[in-house]
């Protein structure tokens, strides 16, 4: 193990690789590589982008990506995949593209799909954004898809949060979710060689403005033209700028805080969890997620009350209700 | 503990107050309260209302409320205020135009404030409108303020929520977060006898049309005068037709069960978690709140990993990480 996590120290990609699949496997093997990992991390500037399918999402990280590299800076990327219970698949397919780095030692590249019961995705995200900063990954690229529940808890695990658009998505911007805005830094309009581009650009700048300031930053609208390299390094001043801007923050030890007091408990609940009900973790609880979901259905049709619901549940697991355990 | 729960469900204003009062002070006879009273819920509807303060929403509620005291239905309605860790303040206060009310045994008003450190604030609320549910209050109202991921979660709870808007709103309508949008099934738009607002509700309804349907609704927006009573029964056919819009929609059996779903791995997770953890509940866990405010400040600075910590953590409780249970 101790040499595991070495060899991911120094970057080894096959290391690096057996450790994000530890992760997406929920081995039990990985909690302990990311236990020797975690003193070494804490260096790295994480960047998720999210935008919808057709964006040019990963054409964006990759030019962004060789941004990077032309600085000398270590690059990670981790492409989640939130929809599909298998690794691979579109994303995988867009990987493709970027095999002009393969041969760059600098630079990480990995898909990943995260799965399980109880909100593994974004955990999951955490743990290899850990990895791959411990790998000395200088910028960290998560890039997911669409926006929900999942790609704002990945947010939060993001320094920056780009959200890509293109013009002539959809009707108009109907297409651009309320839920967006509440997650963007910055936004970063694609394709803009587009004919139908300068009016949903303005159209974009108009609803921006109706966004109010966030903590003394309001998300600017940065303009590319990925496939054409077009746009790439005003966005990367962009994102330097908000870089700058949080680690100036007044309140940045307060929310490094809440990000590790957030993180323990949701690695306390999984656990504890997990020892009731069962994952796919192997070891398993208790309770399988089928019989969850009986006792679930017996609650919604009023047969059961969910405090016996999980009394029962509690009594499986040799966890009684009533009394404390020693 | 029948004979209270049978009291609350004959709709005894004592016995529901102490049953608010328990669920407010997390105490221990709220759960048996709560379940003694479950096989006798599911009947009634919950309206969530929301918006900041100014707006007018407590008189809204007020003249809702008599709306549908008029046509013979019972009401109940919860006013929770989740910054204060006490009950009362500005809410109680608003209350006191409420008593009109007073001598009207057909319907019941309290003020509620949830502690408790685990996200208790949406629990204590579905528990209250359990309780008021069981005494047979036809429609519930939840009162919040504002918006955050409270609103959010408690919107969940409602069966419709109304998002309360007033012309003049900060710098136009720089204050409609975007969050709002996601939670509201109807806007309302009260104090619409200010002169600025015609411009206010063209403002309103051209950023609407760019927020796409939602599971075929479109919010509606309805104009209310609530200190003059005007726009109230429109916006109660809108409530209606919202009412009549889900309960025809084929996905309802799914929600129910997803809901409760949720319900009962807060539940399982609060159990485990107030065992371990501690809570305001009394019994409290092995580890205080402090202690664990101090692990995660040692993770923060990279001292201890979290995986250590919540290790530490289970170990306090007697749950060892590697070992089950029995």
């Amino acid at each position: 193990m101790d040499n595991w996590a070495e060899r991911v120290r120094q970057g080894d990609v096959l290391a690096i690789s057996r450790a994000l699949s530890a992760i997406e496997n929920r081995s039990s093997d990985a909690d302990a590589m990311l236990q020797a990992l975690f003193p070494h991390t804490g260096r790295a500037f994480c960047i998720g982008v999210t935008g919808a399918p057709g964006t040019g999402k990963s054409t964006l990280v990759d030019r962004l990506a060789a941004h990077y590299r032309g600085q000398r800076k270590t690059v990670g990327i981790i492409a989640v995949d939130p929809s599909s219970p298998f690794s691979g698949g579109a994303i995988l397919g867009d990987r493709v593209r970027m095999q002009g780095h393969a041969s760059d030692a600098g630079i990480f590249i990995r898909s990943m799909a995260t799965r399980g019961y109880l909100g593994g995705l974004a955990q999951g995200t955490a743990d290899a954004v850990l990895v791959l900063d411990a790998a000395g990954k200088e910028i960290i690229f998560i890039e997911t898809v669409g926006v929900g529940q999942a790609e704002v808890e990945i947010a939060k695990i993001a320094n920056c949060t780009l959200v890509v658009l293109m013009p002539g998505m959809g009707d108009d911007i109907q297409n651009l979710k309320a839920g967006l805005m509440e997650i963007s830094d910055i936004f970063v309009l694609n394709k803009v060689d587009r004919e139908d581009a300068p009016r949903f650009e303005q159209q974009l700048k108009s609803i921006l403005q109706l966004v109010p300031e966030r903590d003394g930053w309001r998300p600017p609208v940065a303009l590319t033209v990925a496939t054409e390299n077009k746009g790439i390094s005003e966005l990367a001043q962009d994102i330097a700028a908000f870089r700058e801007h949080i680690e100036r923050a007044p309140d940045r030890p307060a929310r490094q805080l809440a990000y590790w007091k957030g993180w323990m408990l949701r690695l306390l609940q999984t656990r504890l969890t997990e020892r009731v009900i069962g994952s796919s973790r192997g070891a398993g609880g208790s309770l399988s997620a089928a019989e969850f979901d009986r006792l679930a259905e017996k609650v919604a049709a009023r047969k059961l009350d969910p405090f016996a619901a999980v009394d029962q549940i509690l009594a499986a697991a040799g966890l009684d209700a009533q009394e404390q355990p020693h």
